[in-house]
């Protein structure tokens, strides 16, 4: 896992460079099918980085866009009018037999159907009419890390070259570079960091925190914990926080927060602000209005915040590990746990 | 809070009555837009709610439905193309920023608006163009119950008559006698179950497992566990819970399922299958297919499976309510939380 961890700026070079052209060729067909919609079906780490783009989508090109229920089609057999809709259909494996019927019936039913996937030899790779590659190369750990950050990636291009926003394509060419400076600053605050260790490994629940973009972030962070460090970690937004779970913070809590810098950082901090009341101390993972903080980490000040959740899940992907071996499991094949699983 | 429980089967009945014509009203509205997409805003327990809806749209009228993000409108302002779009606005209080935000940016984009809110004064109901009031009367206790039911209520009303579907409209003409049955087999199977509530007190984790139609119920029954009894309690759906969560599972963490007859009950028992290999003991509620075995409450057998979250949630909130007070805390007042949460 680790490994594959330290992979991760060199699977998002390879990607931008081998991958442009299939990126461009799906831009150029979502342009031209001009779609009214998107919907997104992925399950686990898949599904955190179709939460990343629901929030690509929506603000960069102005699509309502949802996340689809695999069940509505599987099991319901639901009456879904598909047509002037985007569907991305992501998956490391490509094998999952509900992403492939969603796809399917999708495709048949009038949607542009879009595959992002490790797998470019995969069921579902056949079935969509346009297939992004990971290009990550065998992923063997369990916990998906360097093909969660490779979808994001692939998703963060095709939504630039869709728009055409140069902006946005100009900050992606600078990825690789700041990961691995991201990766190299998150590896030195963990591994010397042994308060944060010993905080999360010595209990059996956690917090993670954000909001916008991130939340994506907080999910997954909270999805490698319970994976390999079998802790009970809930992922929030830090606004439906407020409505309900925020009785959970307190002392004994650890509460992680990815904040980017601007208007979405100022509104985590009311949050945070009110777990710190119920006693909660948080770390913090941000952008440069995080320096000077207390028990926080400041990394990829340059990037605009719709691509910092390729760098903040960085440090969060390494902690899990950590924590799992410091919790006595092994991070690398959790038990009762497979590389593809399958449902329908 | 209890009181406000066994009140739900005469809040449906007066919903049902008083409500019909403006249910009516708005599902012609509704007809007559002729939607494509329908978008849902809502938080905390009125977004479970509108979870239900998305999966009541999309099985009986086939439109595209996303949960809408609040943040892309209040802090990104994205530029959403709303035309065509059903937007339904989910609040008990109806005085939420963000929802309210959302709401007056959609119908100034196009898109058609409604509100199903307990408070008709709100601004919220001021910025719809329709309004479906709860008719709950006031909810004094901070975690919602009655109105709850009542949303699903009229979020199943509104959309058997925009469908013009008289099986289900039938179907909900048998609510309130229904609700009123399993109050009374549920209370008796929690007031008597020593066992249950130990187990649930014992420990500061919980799963709630369910798929489809009652995803909503997992995750309400859920966040009722935390915020009344400070449970770490993680609703899933049972599809995504193997990948990855499931290895939370196991012996001394409790386990609620809700399962509904036939092919969807078919699908969770596979993944309960697994929570057993792993030491897990669930606890079953559901209809005539759990008729028998263990550990298992047996309620509303005679309702379609579309209007089962109706029913299953009552045991699900009798529970938090026996829970939290055999941990200590007051169920009517959690610590840290107040009625009307305001979130930009």
């Amino acid at each position: 896992m680790r490994r594959e961890i330290e992979a991760i700026p060199s699977v998002t070079a390879r990607l931008l460079d081998d991958g442009a052209r299939g990126i461009e060729a799906a831009a150029g067909a979502a342009r031209k099918a001009r779609p009214r919609f998107a919907m997104i079906v992925a399950r686990g780490t898949s599904d955190n980085a179709g939460i990343y783009a629901r929030y690509l989508i929506e603000s960069h090109l102005g699509w309502p866009t949802g996340l689809a229920a695999s069940s509505l089609t599987t099991i319901y057999r639901a009456p879904i009018d598909w047509r002037d809709v985007l569907l991305i259909a992501i998956s490391q494996s490509g094998a999952g037999p509900d992403i492939l019927e969603v796809t399917e019936t999708a495709r048949r039913g009038g949607a542009l159907t879009v595959a992002v996937t490790n797998t470019p030899q995969s069921a579902l790779a056949g079935a969509a009419e346009l297939v992004l590659d990971c290009r990550a190369g065998v992923e063997r750990s369990v916990a998906a890390t360097k093909t969660y950050v490779a979808e994001l990636t692939l998703l963060a291009a095709l939504v630039s070259r869709i728009q055409e926003d140069d902006g946005l394509a100009r900050a992606l060419t600078g990825i690789p570079a700041a990961l691995a400076a991201v990766l190299g600053k998150a590896a030195a605050w963990i591994d010397s960091n042994d308060e944060l260790i010993a905080e999360l490994s010595g209990g059996d629940r956690s917090l993670v925190v954000s909001r916008g973009y991130n939340l994506a972030t907080a999910l997954e962070v909270a999805l490698k914990l319970k994976e390999t460090a079998h802790i009970f970690a809930d992922g929030y937004s830090s606004a439906d926080l407020l409505h309900g779970p925020i009785v959970l913070a307190g002392p004994g809590i650890p509460l992680l927060v990815m904040r980017p810098d601007g208007p979405m950082g100022a509104a985590i901090d009311g949050t945070v602000a009110g777990a710190r009341r119920s006693g909660a101390r948080p770390w913090l993972i941000g952008g440069a209005e995080v320096d000077g903080r207390e028990r926080a980490l400041l990394i990829a000040r340059e990037l605009p915040e719709a691509l910092t959740p390729l760098a903040y899940v960085l440090p969060g992907q390494l902690l899990a590990e950590a924590v799992a071996r410091a919790r006595g499991f092994d991070p690398d094949s959790p038990e009762g746990l497979s590389k593809v699983t399958l449902t329908r």
